[in-house]
């Protein structure tokens, strides 16, 4: 991963989900808004068939795929998500609360096009329970991670991060709220920025890309 | 380390620093300009002879102690400083740039009462060149955390943590200026939340202390 350059516009989002897909709401809502300019939503896929996420998308009128994971061998659940979005023509793969591994092979289809949020401070928190791993280590600080997805979990280059305060009367739910409605204005700027062309990937860090040297 | 209870005042902090000691000129500051009431600063000690932070400390009027780690077992040296903390009456030390993990007896001698800041969010980049970890790792906000020393390297209960963002054009030198200026407000901020009592350890986390149920 290197340069990036900016995407043909009108750039096709494919939303993947598992659940309640409220950062799917909170993107197309910004879509609606004007605020996330340049794209649409091109399919929301989900691997569960009666994720809430599938309705809400319905409901707005757009293209729903259920390829059901659960006793499907992963490379063959993988290929057919795959097809299922080049069927639509996607450009930038979405992860919003999609609760499986994507494969090598998915990723190969989709080079520095996938993105996801995580509801840490990465590196600190990857994995599940993210909060109440922040909860159970006394951290003060808490947050949220949108970032590439690479092979391994919760490590990819990172887009941005925002941070909230962890309060003294936090229970896991309380800080797993405040950091979603921290990841519901991040995901949309992130995706802003990523579609933007206007970043760079040097080392790790993704950084405005500088003028062309004259 | 459970209740921790409020210590006698005016409570005598004994700083330890191998450098400059910029975190100890700012709690020196912030003493005398009222902002950290009900401590002061019993002595100064450096395991360099020649730190700057030691010198600071001399003009300042402040009683100074050298005890040079260079060549002297472990054990020993922690012994040496553990006696002359205590001829100074010392009730808390405060950690300003001790470049040397400190024994168990150590610890012991000064049970939940020792207190370090670490340029980073942690548990995120632990150890040496944190503000570089977090550049490579491409981290987009960085902080620093002030925690009780336990027998583990930068792992201790937290006490606070302050975030300032990584910027695009950062260096390791300026963000760790950029971690250092709020490094300055923490530290003295985190002393007077441990001095006022009001806090207590529950698991990991540092909460304001319950009212006594009646």
């Amino acid at each position: 991963m290197s340069e990036v350059s900016a995407p043909r516009a009108p750039v096709a989002l494919g939303i993947l989900l598992s659940g309640r897909g409220s950062n799917f709401m909170a993107i197309a809502e910004a879509i609606r808004a004007g605020r996330l300019q340049g794209c649409t939503i091109a399919v929301v896929l989900s691997n569960v068939a009666d994720a809430p996420g599938l309705l809400a998308a319905q409901e707005l009128g757009l293209s729903t795929v259920t390829l059901v994971s659960k006793g499907t061998p992963r490379a063959e659940h993988d290929r057919n998500m795959v097809e299922a979005l080049r069927r639509h023509g996607v450009d930038l793969v979405v992860l919003a609360g999609y609760m499986r591994v994507l494969t090598a092979e998915f990723l190969r289809a989709f080079p520095d096009r996938v993105l996801n949020i995580h509801p840490s401070l990465l590196p600190a928190f990857p994995g599940l329970h993210a909060q109440r791993q922040a909860l159970e280590y006394g951290a003060a600080v808490a947050g949220c991670t949108v970032h590439f997805v690479d092979e391994a979990v919760d490590h990819g280059v990172i887009v941005l991060q925002r941070t909230v305060p962890v309060e003294p009367m936090d229970t896991e739910e309380t800080l797993a709220d405040r950091i979603l409605n921290v990841e519901h204005l991040a995901y949309p700027e992130a995706i802003a920025r990523v579609l933007s062309g206007g970043y760079a990937v040097r080392g790790r860090r993704y950084l405005p890309a500088e003028p062309l040297a004259s």
